[in-house]
């Protein structure tokens, strides 16, 4: 069992934010909301997966919508609560605990705010291990967990429950109601037994992200080696490419952000560009016209000097950024996982090939 | 007390898409769905309003989305099962009785069939007494009824319920989730006490459907007058042209069908032209440019021979209809009713003028 208070919160967010792959929206927005519910009630409680017993009832609570909406158009009072008491009434009993459904600077915050405002505890676990951008693309659904009932509420007060046949009916309605709320909302959803939580959930992912923020914030203070190996070693990270953003394309179908980044390379990736494209998170890498990693492998921006996470909504003109690879969690490595997540379903036209390989294949062709 | 068995389907069928003023949907295949559910079941009990208790739950059932689609994409066998257990789970109590929203082909006949499967009464009741194309449009929104819960299923399985904070809401975020469904939902909304409905409802609606389409099956049976002045006289309604159909303009959105209708006069309206536009149900009638009728007055075509009503799904070149003109009921002349389903919230740039007044000024101009 741990504690989250405000530095805890400061340091999740912006570990989270480096999850989010791009994605998962901006760590300021995410973590004024989690900040101000802590302020008012107190730090919230953080248990360990296996501190919850099998039969108790855990909710993920998130923000569905575009990050560029998100920026602008917070969550109200009233939210947690409506979707507490929708819930409830649902399952006939109250939730025992709120839990992440991915990493992300807004999405880590959000249960944070819930339980402390809820006075619940939070447990130490998400779905993804990174963030995506479809409701569906959570370890849950390899599992076999339902996304519905999914609660949903804005800031309005209007409130909706979905019951689908499919966790793909479920963003499909789920994000048309998004959209007609305005292009952001809260939801609960994959509700689930704690026996289930345990047995499909990415564990440990609060510590992880509130570790990593944490030591980004150190990133200096350390004398054998140059701040940049230092991210990369705590990171486990693998540098994939570095440079000046020279360009950034964006196309938003009011659903998701599109879009691509063109960086011009610098230090010793001067005289070579690369490309970064997303859909809200980074989907893929490219160097030189050639693949270097791509989806469910992490792929993030960071700051050259500061070595903070740059989602892609803050992506602009002139910004140094090295570009990082990070592992994704091994079950999206498994058939099922790249058939849901994998770089064909986001049409990218190759097959997975995780990160490590395909840095390893780079460099034995150089 | 009433028994609605198969030759009373067909009548209602038919005179309740008289009532829908060019909307509601295609009457065969309203028929079709209840023909089939009284089949297998037994013929379906009609209350009178005054029989339901004042703490009864009566819920409103329907189809939402656009005719054109309701004639492809009809109902699926489970449907009213699973609004049955969505309803009963929230309000914590059974549903007593049915009762249909709007007079048209399609939701007339609908909660018959609902009535016959579930083995409940349906109440001889609606809240429009005609059609109309937005889910607000209902005489309850008046009387500050909350549309909501309102539970919606499609034939796939999935489904949902809404709770909103005003009714046009309702409609914002149901119309996303019908469109996401294909086009055409089944739905309960305004759900209500026997108290309310009998204070706001149209009574008698269905019973005067049965009796308008026993009459036009009997067109013809008077010799004392011509078929055309025998309609006029038990409809109630006002001739305001007679022409030949020359262009149908239709555009759809997803959400609703738009369109217009130009007409060439014929008998003693040669030389003459018209001009009926609809969403859904005919909002205008013109002629020779001057509006002779607007909504919330129901505008109908009936074909020139048989009297049956020509919905705005199946005008077309060449067909020969009247333009009839019925009186709307009468809480749509207030205020309140002239804001909500007046001709300028269809962007119709004009005053409502009682169908009545118009005819008469325009006789006295000639």
């Amino acid at each position: 069992m741990q504690k989250i208070g405000i530095s805890e919160i400061e340091n999740i967010a912006t570990g989270a934010a480096l999850l989010g792959a791009g994605g998962g929206g901006d760590p300021y927005v995410g973590k004024l909301l989690a900040i101000q519910a802590v302020r008012e009630c107190g730090p919230v409680t953080l248990l360990d997966p296996d501190e919850i017993p099998d039969d108790a009832l855990v909710v993920p609570m998130a923000m569905m919508g575009a990050p560029t909406v998100l920026c602008e158009k917070a969550v109200g009072s009233g939210e947690f609560g409506r979707i507490f008491d929708l819930d409830s009434q649902f399952f006939g009993k109250k939730i025992d605990a709120f839990m992440p459904i991915e990493a992300g600077g807004v999405n880590s915050m959000i249960p944070v705010a819930a339980a402390a405002r809820m006075h619940l505890p939070m447990v130490d676990v998400d779905g993804m291990g990174r963030a995506f951008p479809e409701l569906q693309m959570v370890t849950f659904t390899i599992g076999g967990v339902s996304a519905t009932p999914m609660a949903l509420t804005d800031e309005k007060g209007n409130s909706v429950i979905f019951n689908t046949i499919t966790n793909k009916w479920t963003e499909e309605l789920a994000r048309s109601v998004t959209m007609s709320c305005g292009g952001s909302v809260s939801v609960s959803l994959y509700s689930m037994d704690g026996k289930t939580m345990k047995k499909y959930g990415v564990k440990g992912i609060v510590t992880r992200s509130r570790k990593l923020g944490e030591a980004i914030r150190k990133v200096k203070d350390v004398t054998d080696k140059t701040p940049e190996d230092n991210f990369l070693k705590f990171s486990e990270g693998i540098k994939l490419f570095k440079g000046k953003i020279t360009d950034v394309l964006r196309e938003t179908d009011g659903k998701f952000n599109f879009g691509r980044v063109v960086l011009d390379g610098i230090g010793t990736y001067k005289g070579q560009n690369a490309v970064v494209t997303f859909q809200n998170e980074n989907l893929c890498a490219e160097v030189d016209g050639k693949i270097v990693a791509t989806v469910p492998d992490l792929i993030c921006l960071v700051d050259t000097e500061t070595f903070l996470p740059v989602p892609t909504d803050v992506v602009k003109y002139g910004k140094r950024v090295m570009v990082v690879g990070l592992k994704c969690f091994p079950l999206w490595r498994s058939e099922e996982g790249i058939k849901l997540v994998g770089p064909r379903y986001f049409g990218i036209d190759t097959d997975y090939i995780p990160l490590e390989e395909r840095v390893q294949e780079a460099k034995q062709n150089v």
